[in-house]
Formats: C-alpha cells, sequence, structure tokens
C-alpha cells in the first residue's frame, strides 16, 4: 500500500495545531433547564421581562405612604387605619390612602397609594376602639388599626419592579459555564429551555485480537487481555465535556473493522483509536483516511506517543493513540482532551493541574518531549512531592498509581531532586492519596487500609518496601518477617500472621510439613524473594539442613519448584487449586479463603514502619489511630 | 396547633450535627463499568487474576533463552535459528530450544522455553543459506535466521504474569471516587459491574401562592414571580454527589400539599423545602412533622436561615430552607451540601473554597453567624478581592453576582479592607469573572462582551459606576453622558449612541421633538437618576428653558411623567408598546429592535475607563484588544 510518507516527526506545537485545526465543534441545542447543569450556554441570554415584574413588599408587615410615618418613632407612634390586607400571589383590590395602611405579605404586590412598608416587629395592631390614637385623621375601620413606632422614607422595604432584572439587561454571556447559580438567574427569568453548545461526539474504536471487553471470558493460554483503554478513554472524553461512544470492538475482522470506522466517522466529530498492534488494523485506518479523509500527521516527537495519527476521516476528526493505557491516557491528556474542552466551551479546570517539588532525581535525555507519569504525596511539612511511576510499558496499574503527567523538555537531561515541577492531572477529580504505603501484600493490613480516607498502598514486597523508605518517598513501609538492616524509622504496629502450604482440599497426599517436600515427589509453587513469606520459608529450610546436618543448598535442590517464585500472594494458593502443583506457599488466611487444606509452617510478624519526618502528618495520624483501635495490633 | 417549642434558637454546630445526625446515606447499587464514572465505590474491589495473565512480550522482536545471547554485540552477533512466530491474541504452538529464536510480536504470549525477548531493532533477519555464522550449534530451518546484536539477561522485555496486578492484591478501597484511572483498573481487572453507593435522592418540595414554574406564564399584577429556588437547589444536590427529585409544585392546595410531602419522604432520603410565605404551607409541614416524624431543631442563630427547619418525615430527613433565592442557596451551601457530600461519599471538592482578601470594610454586628453572598475578582497583581455583593433581600440577580459566600463570626464586627477571608463557592464549578465591570447598560457593550473570555458586568447606571470605579472594587465603568467630576482613570474606549423617544409604531400622535412634551399632553416615561439618558434628557430640557427664557423646573413640571423613571433601558419602551405611555424615553436601537418608532433628541458619548492599576491585567488586556479591533469603537 501506498502511505504518504512523512520523513521528520512532527513537533508537539504542531500536533496540538492539528488537533486544534480539526474543528471539533459540535453545533448547538436547547436542553430543558432542568438538565442544563454543566452545559454551556451557546448564547447571550439577555432579559426578557422585569424581575421582579411588580413592586413587591420585602417583609411581612404594613403597606402606607411614608409622609404618614413621619416623626414616628417607639414613645410617638403613629397610627394608620388598616384598610385591608395583600397576600402574595394575589392582587391587591384595595388602594392606601392617607393615614391608611394595608396589611402586607412578604412578596405580595405593593397597593396602590403605598409608597413604603414597614416591617410588623416595629407595628402593633389595636381595636379600633382604642384610645391612644396619637395622629388624628384616621378613621377606624372594621380592621382596626396599627401604631407604626418608626419612620419609613419612600421605598423602604419595597423591592421596585426590575430592581432585581430589568427587562433588556444581558442577564448571561455566550460561553457561561452554567452552575447552580445561573440555574437560579435562567429561573428567574423564567427560561425553561436553554441553548447550549452540543458535546462533541467521541467514537472510541478498539482494534487488536487479543482485546476482550470487561466482563468476558478471557483466555489467558491465548495471551489475551481486558481491553482497557475504551472505557478509560471514554471517561477522560466524558470529563472534558464530551459524549463517548462506545463501538463494538472488531477484533481481526477487516471488513468489519472498515464498517466500524465508516460508521463512527459519520456520527462522531471525533474518532479515536487505540494503537493496535496487529498492523491489519493499522492498515484499515490508513486506507479510510486515505479514501474518504486526508491524513495531517503520522508520528510526533514526544515520548510515548510517536506513531500518533492524526487526520480526517470523511467528516470527522481522526486521532490515533498510542496502545499501552498509561501511554494512552497521556497523550489524551496531553493533546486530544484540551482541543476536546476547548470545542466543548469549558475553561480548563482548575483542579487540573498540580505543583510540586520532585521528590527524587530523576534522569531523562530523551531527546523529544518526554511525558513521565507521576505520582503525589505530601510531605511532613504539607509539600507535594512528585515521584516517577513506572512499572514498564504496559502496566495498567501504572495508570492507579500516578496522578498526571509531567512533561519534560526535550533539553532537560534530568529533573533534580527538589526541583519544582508541574503534574498535569489524569482528570480534575483526581485525588492525591492521603498515606502512600509500600510493602508486603497482607490481609490484615488490606482491612485496616479500608479505614482510611484515601490511602494508596503499592504491594511491591516487604524488601523493595524497605528501600523505598530509605529513598524517603512513602509515608510507610510494611514489611513482614525478620528485617535483615536497621532502618531510621518509627514502629507505629504489628501483628503476626499464619503462614506455610496450601494443599488440595482433604491433604489427599497427607503432606504434614517441610520435610515432606524435602523427602517426596512434591511439586511446590514458591513466592519471589522480595516477598516475607519466602524469606521465612528459606530460614525454615535452613534449620531443618541444620537439624539433619546437611547443606541448606541440598534441600533447596530437594524441593521440585524453589526457585519457582510468584509475584502474588495468592498465585500459589491458585497454582493448587487448578491442580498444578501439590502444595503453595501462602498464608494461612488465603488458604482459608479460597477452601484449601493448609500446613502451618510458623508465625512471622509484621511491622508498619513510618517515616520519622511524616508522624504528624494527617494521613499517617489516621493510620495509626486505626492501628490503635485494632485488636490484632500491637502498636 | 400545638407545636413542639424552641425557646432558643440553636447554634450553627447544632444545626449541622443535627444535619448530620439525620442520616442520608442510601445503600449501595451495582452499576456498568460504562456509567462508574465520578461515582463512589461501595467495597473494596480485589483483584481476582494476574494482570496481565501470561508472561508477555513488551515489544516486536523475537523470544529466545538468554543465555544464548551471552556476549553478543554489534560486531560479534549471535545467530539463532527461527523456528516459528507468536502474534497477539494467539496460543503459541512452538517452543524455543538451544540456539533458536521465535518471531514474536508486542502482547503476545512468549513461548516456552523462551526467557527473556530482544527487540527487532537489535536484530537482523538472514537467508538460511547465509555464511556468517558466529555460533555454530542451530540448525538452518526454512524460517532462516536471525542475528542478535545484544546480550539480553533473562526477563529482559518481558511482563511476568501478575508483574501488573497480582491476583487477590487489593486493588481499590472502599469510598474511592472513581475516575479515569479506576475505570482503566477496573477494565484491566475485566470487571464490568462496579458496586458503587447510591446517589442519596433529595425530593424538592416548593410551596407559596406566588410561584410559577419556569416556562409557564406569569401575572405579574397578582405578584407572581417565577420559583427560582427548585431548579437552584436541585442543581446544587446534583453537585453535591445527590439525585434531585423536583417534586410538582402544589401551590395553595393544602391536601395536595400534604400528599406531595408524604410522597417524597416516602421516596427519598431528604426532603427540601424552601420556605414559603404561607403560614398554611408551614402548618402542613408541621403537621406532617408531628404526625410521621420528629422536629429536631427550629430556628438556628444564623443570617439568613434564622426559621431552619430540621427534623425527619416519616423515614425521610427533612430541612426547610429560607425563601429567598440567595439565602436558600448560602445555608444550602453551608449546612446541607457538607452532609450530602459525606452521605454521597464525595470528598469536599478542592476548588470548592477560596482565599482572597476584603476589597472594602464591611460592618457585621449580627450577634449570630453571618453568611455574606460575595463576589471575587483579582486586583492588577493577580491578588483576589473579595466585595459584599447585597442587591436587597430577594434579589435572585445576586446569586449570578456573587461567587460564594463568606461566614462572619458572631463576635466579628467588621471586616477590614484588606482582612484575608475564605469564601465557600457555591459550587466547585463556579469561575470568578475575569473582568469585573459596573456602569451603563449598553447594547454595543454588551455586544463587546460577549467576545470576552468570563467577564462580569453589573448595570448600576453610570453615576454608581463611577462610584465604584472610586472605590477601587471594579475593572471598568462603562459611562454614557457628560462626566461631572474628575476620575483617576484610564480612558481605554469611547463610542456614541443616539437617543431620543420611542413612540407607537408610525407615530400616531406626531411627536417630533422635546417641546411636544412640554406643550401638549402627552405621557412620557424617563429612567431613573442614576442612568446616562436621564442626565441627558435633563440637559435637553435645561437647554430648551435657556431657548425659551423659561426655568428649568417650570419645564419639568409640564412634562407628564418625567419624575417617574424605570431602571431597566428596555422599560420605557415596553410602556409604550403596551400603550401606558405616548414616549419613552430611550436608545434609537432599543426603539428599532422592539418595532417601535423613534423620535431622536441627540448624540451621547459612551466611555470606558479602567482603574489604572488594573491595565495589566489578563481581563483588562482583553477588553482592550476587543475594543481596539472594533470598528464602532474609538480609542
Amino acid at each position: 500500500m501506498d502511505r504518504k510518507e512523512f520523513r521528520d516527526l512532527a513537533t508537539p506545537a504542531e500536533a496540538r495545531e492539528a488537533i486544534r485545526s480539526l474543528a471539533l465543534e459540535a453545533g448547538t441545542e436547547r436542553v430543558p433547564l432542568a438538565e442544563a447543569r454543566g452545559r454551556v450556554l451557546a448564547s447571550r441570554i439577555d432579559a426578557e421581562l422585569d424581575v421582579p415584574g411588580f413592586d413587591r413588599s420585602s417583609m411581612d408587615g404594613y403597606a402606607l405612604r411614608a409622609r404618614d410615618s413621619f416623626g414616628a418613632d417607639e414613645a410617638e407612634p403613629a397610627r394608620l387605619a388598616v384598610v385591608g390586607e395583600v397576600h402574595a400571589g394575589v392582587e391587591p383590590d384595595v388602594e392606601v390612602g392617607a393615614n391608611e395602611a394595608v396589611e402586607i405579605s412578604t412578596g405580595a404586590v405593593m397597593p396602590p397609594g403605598a409608597d413604603a412598608m414597614v416591617p410588623v416587629e416595629r407595628t402593633d395592631r389595636v381595636g379600633s376602639g382604642s384610645t391612644d390614637r396619637t395622629n388624628g385623621e384616621a378613621t377606624s375601620t372594621e380592621d382596626g388599626d396599627v401604631l407604626v413606632r418608626t419612620s419609613v422614607a419612600p421605598g423602604d422595604n419595597v423591592m421596585f419592579a426590575g430592581a432585581d432584572v430589568a427587562a433588556g439587561e444581558r442577564a448571561l454571556g455566550p460561553g457561561t459555564w452554567i452552575t447552580p447559580r445561573e440555574i437560579g438567574l435562567l429561573s428567574a427569568l423564567g427560561i425553561e429551555e436553554v441553548p447550549v453548545r452540543v458535546r462533541p461526539r467521541v467514537g472510541i474504536v478498539s482494534t487488536g485480537d487479543e482485546l476482550v471487553r470487561p466482563g468476558e471470558e478471557l483466555t489467558s493460554a491465548r495471551g489475551q487481555i481486558y481491553d482497557v483503554n475504551s472505557y478509560t478513554i471514554a471517561a477522560g472524553v466524558e470529563d472534558a465535556g464530551g459524549e463517548a461512544v462506545v463501538y463494538p470492538h472488531a477484533g481481526d475482522d477487516v471488513a468489519e473493522m472498515e464498517r466500524i470506522l465508516r460508521e463512527a466517522a459519520q456520527e462522531c466529530e471525533l474518532v479515536l483509536s487505540s494503537g493496535s498492534t496487529s498492523a491489519s488494523a493499522v492498515d484499515v485506518i490508513y486506507r479510510v483516511i486515505e479514501e474518504r479523509g486526508e491524513l495531517l500527521l503520522h508520528g510526533v516527537s514526544v515520548k510515548p506517543g510517536k506513531p500518533m495519527l492524526v487526520g480526517r476521516l470523511a467528516d470527522s476528526a481522526y486521532v490515533g493513540l498510542p496502545g499501552y493505557p498509561v501511554s494512552a491516557m497521556m497523550v489524551f491528556r496531553t493533546f486530544v482532551s484540551p482541543a476536546l474542552r476547548e470545542a466543548a466551551g469549558l475553561p480548563a479546570a482548575a483542579t487540573a493541574s498540580r505543583e510540586g517539588s520532585m521528590a527524587v532525581r530523576e534522569r531523562s535525555e530523551e531527546g523529544r518531549l518526554r511525558l513521565m507519569p507521576a505520582g503525589l504525596i505530601e510531605d511532613g511539612d504539607g509539600e507535594t512531592l512528585v515521584y516517577p511511576v513506572d512499572k514498564g510499558s504496559g502496566a495498567t496499574t501504572s495508570l492507579a498509581e500516578a496522578d498526571g503527567v509531567v512533561a519534560i523538555d526535550p533539553d532537560t537531561d534530568y529533573l533534580d531532586a527538589g526541583e519544582p515541577v508541574t503534574v498535569e492531572l489524569f482528570s480534575p477529580d483526581v485525588r492525591p492519596p492521603t498515606l502512600l504505603g509500600v510493602g508486603e501484600d497482607d490481609p490484615t493490613l488490606n482491612r485496616l487500609l479500608d479505614r482510611l480516607e484515601n490511602p494508596r498502598y503499592l504491594a511491591v514486597g516487604s524488601r523493595p518496601g524497605l528501600r523505598r523508605l530509605r529513598e524517603g518517598v512513602p509515608d510507610v513501609a510494611v514489611v513482614a518477617g525478620p528485617i535483615d538492616r536497621e532502618v531510621d524509622a518509627e514502629h507505629i504496629g504489628r501483628w503476626s500472621r499464619e503462614w506455610g502450604l496450601a494443599v488440595p482440599s482433604g491433604n489427599p497426599r497427607g503432606i504434614e510439613g517441610l520435610a515432606d517436600l524435602v523427602d517426596r515427589e512434591l511439586r511446590l509453587v514458591n513466592r519471589t524473594t522480595d516477598s516475607g513469606l519466602r524469606t521465612s520459608l528459606g530460614l525454615a529450610v535452613a534449620d531443618l539442613a541444620t537439624e539433619r546436618e546437611r547443606s541448606r543448598e541440598s534441600l533447596v535442590e530437594a524441593i521440585d519448584g524453589f526457585d519457582l517464585g510468584l509475584r502474588a500472594h495468592e498465585s500459589p494458593a491458585r497454582k493448587v487449586l487448578a491442580g498444578d502443583a501439590d502444595a503453595g506457599l501462602v498464608l494461612g488466611e488465603t488458604a482459608d479463603r479460597l477452601g484449601l487444606g493448609f500446613v502451618p509452617l510458623g508465625e512471622q510478624d509484621v511491622r508498619v514502619l513510618a517515616h520519622p519526618d511524616r508522624l504528624e502528618k494527617p494521613g499517617v495520624a489516621e493510620l495509626v489511630a486505626v492501628l490503635e483501635e485494632s485488636p490484632d495490633v500491637e502498636i
């Protein structure tokens, strides 16, 4: 296939310009007032009426002619004849003459003749036969009289017609973001249908033979993985004020893929696909672009995101995102989201970026713009620290471990520890964690974490957890088993856990202990060397070696599977459950939960160690309080 | 009716506690992943599977046994026999033996026997007959060989099963606010139904004979006004994570009101009503509370909001808000919204408050907590100034002119200019204006404002506008007609506008000029004295008096309606349109727009004056640019 050649990578600025040139605006529509919140006004709203539409009493009391109250005070009230009453929502059927008053309720129409009102608190109602008349001219009526104990000026306690909003006034400008207060003003003007910008429709097309939609069956042996990008990018589109349309997954059927692309291009302002590893998908996209659209650029000098495609598909814009979830999210956040927000008329969200300083030194030297996924944490002084998050290409959890992106200039060789940086959050709603913990995965810990406000815990294992605590980024490390090195940290909690071997339910092979693994033909599944359980198992093997006066190595060699370690704490149990092994190194709690038999081998301590400068930090104090309350935990 | 007595007003803290005690939580539900954005996780999500579920190639290239690449470099590549290929989404049908390699694509399953992969960029494919074999043992195959130009270690460029998320790991904690990145993690785990907290349902019941729903017909003579609170509070409820249910307006039908209250109490976690002026509504609410619920408090020591009611209606919580829209919004924001957010599981939004300093001195001396509506504006240095907004009780536009609430302590007698204060924004999405203008209402100005990013313009009239500019709060003032006092301000734009008399279409009374108003029996509708048009009309009358050698007063007295002034620039024209007057003081543009006849009386200048310290401010610079571009405007 002939492809248009792009010899040089486009600069990030050119990519932004190309995406902006795609004109993602989607026109205007009218929505009911009740659905207008969060939308953007398409045109100016001028008041078509006065608010209020009549001279309105601001309080409960009496309407009168101001001049009849002149000179009145507590000692010398003015006495006026009450000639009627007016309630809110009713047309007055009475006029106010000299030395007359009309009882009036808040919000009612001022009766003709009255030019002010006096609140009820400054009056006393008296019978018509009362004798303390101080102001001789009033004629008593069947309603009796009122003593007015203050003097008022014309207009006092009256809101005149149009005083709030006047007919013809500019009420709201085009582009106004509609929040509750704007809903209030629109309500006051009686507007029930609001002209707003249409949310740009964004079609999301996923390709790739290996992708399976969440909820469907996954076959790992065939290399299938769940499709992360479709719903993630859809949520990002909605954050940016767009309307996401997720199209059915096309798999590797080229005709179907082409049909879906054309359908999306017809229905949407923008079509996004995220990079497929299959060359056939890229070929289809190229063909549709070449036949029906235009390719504006292919390849941008940014990492990740180099193979980004920007073009038109028929009447729609098209952007091809990288395939890896974190890369796709970063490129979306950096290049697509701003253009979408602009088309939707949304301003940049105030919470969409955070300033902080680098927690560690980070080398860059990419020679092109680098988008670095970053996490945020506050230090003991409440300052925001920024640390790079990198679990390797393809890791989807980096998404949950990172809060946003730091864009690093091509000329920058490194960011020094302490250097100020700006983190563009993945979305305005991202909440950086209140506590950052690292270390061993442990069921008791997981329950404790559930009681904290917004913790982030990275189950990296005991040893890497301690190492990271020494580097100074996390607030706490959780370590299982013996600690073989001095650490400058506060011990804030300790509990113990039972460990041993998970065996099939009923223990059909009759495994009684570690010796069976050495002496018999049994297949073990171990944990990785980072794990606290692995350390305890190693020590138990060493003890057995001493007892038998043999070398530790010889025993290890005798155990089938000792060197095969799985990272996840449930994985050995799952291998036993699946019939792939006779025994797995697990916690007693895990074996119980999965309905397996359990051969206990020992107990080990789990310790929570806190960064000594962070004890006063609210998130750490919250953890300390939860540890203190927990019956399982010793302080 | 017997009412439970509350002798003392509750403190604001007691009111908060009473509302918090109402237990607004609404349980949990499961929603599809595609609808989970913005929701709050109801329970912890642990990984039920490893991600990836298999050892996965991170790049395109060749899978091999790492030891077969040892020592290889550019000069001395290792030559391996290619024995097959594996693509993403397909189960490998080949094993890798000694000195063999398998072509592999990104994301594909590592074939058995291989423990590392080398990226395609570091290899060259050669035919099977090639002669530069450097590593003698491989057997050439029909697929040919590959030259590996780098050495790799076991695990290089492979993501092992569970390396991203391990089965059994705590993935997301309860209470997590679901943003796109959490959607990503849930997708990766294959979860398509997410357990979330139900949004608390909030029923909004409006009472009051005078209220009409937006979109319906309004009869001002009967004192009707549009219902502002229902949709405004509904939008506030949604901002706070609740689901608003707006019930039909009950008017004054007591039985209907009671039916609606009981229905709302049955269907919702919380029922809100906003204070009606009709005693009957309060009686009905009392009756339902007494019969079916409990009154927790009546009256809170806060201004506004003193008559607040808190209680239970059957199984629902109940809060009665003040009737005036700004008061209702402030009390909702201060007391109800935090309890709703807590029940919904939403954290306080980062953008929900702003720090600033008072722009002017403000007296308080209420003796109780005062909620002061406040506007925000940046000064020339980018500092946030806070100014009180008070258009009088009942003004709905204060909502659009204010950005939030400042809570002032009972003991505080005044806030000094420059004093730091915290403004709780009406909603997290409230955007303080980029430019604050005050002064004359003018159609040309309105069109210019439409081109600015986020202006706020208060059409207070020319004289009050100048006064406020002198006080230093607004950025610009717009003044029509002659300026009779020196002002320290920069003139940044000027245009002229034609003014005169609006008359019925076709000018049936044959009005030719001002003299007709003096000499004939004609009814005029004038503007208020704040208006620039009124000033120009006054000068024209003075000129006519000089010409006739008469006093100005005598001419004014001869004009029927000269002293009656309407605030709104369109109102005089509308009076003429309605047949209530023969002539109205208007702009030529207004008469044209409303299809009226027009008798020109003169032209007047409109000037834009800027605060001298604010010329560099982006919002003012934007206005200057728009003025410079506009053909109607002289600089």
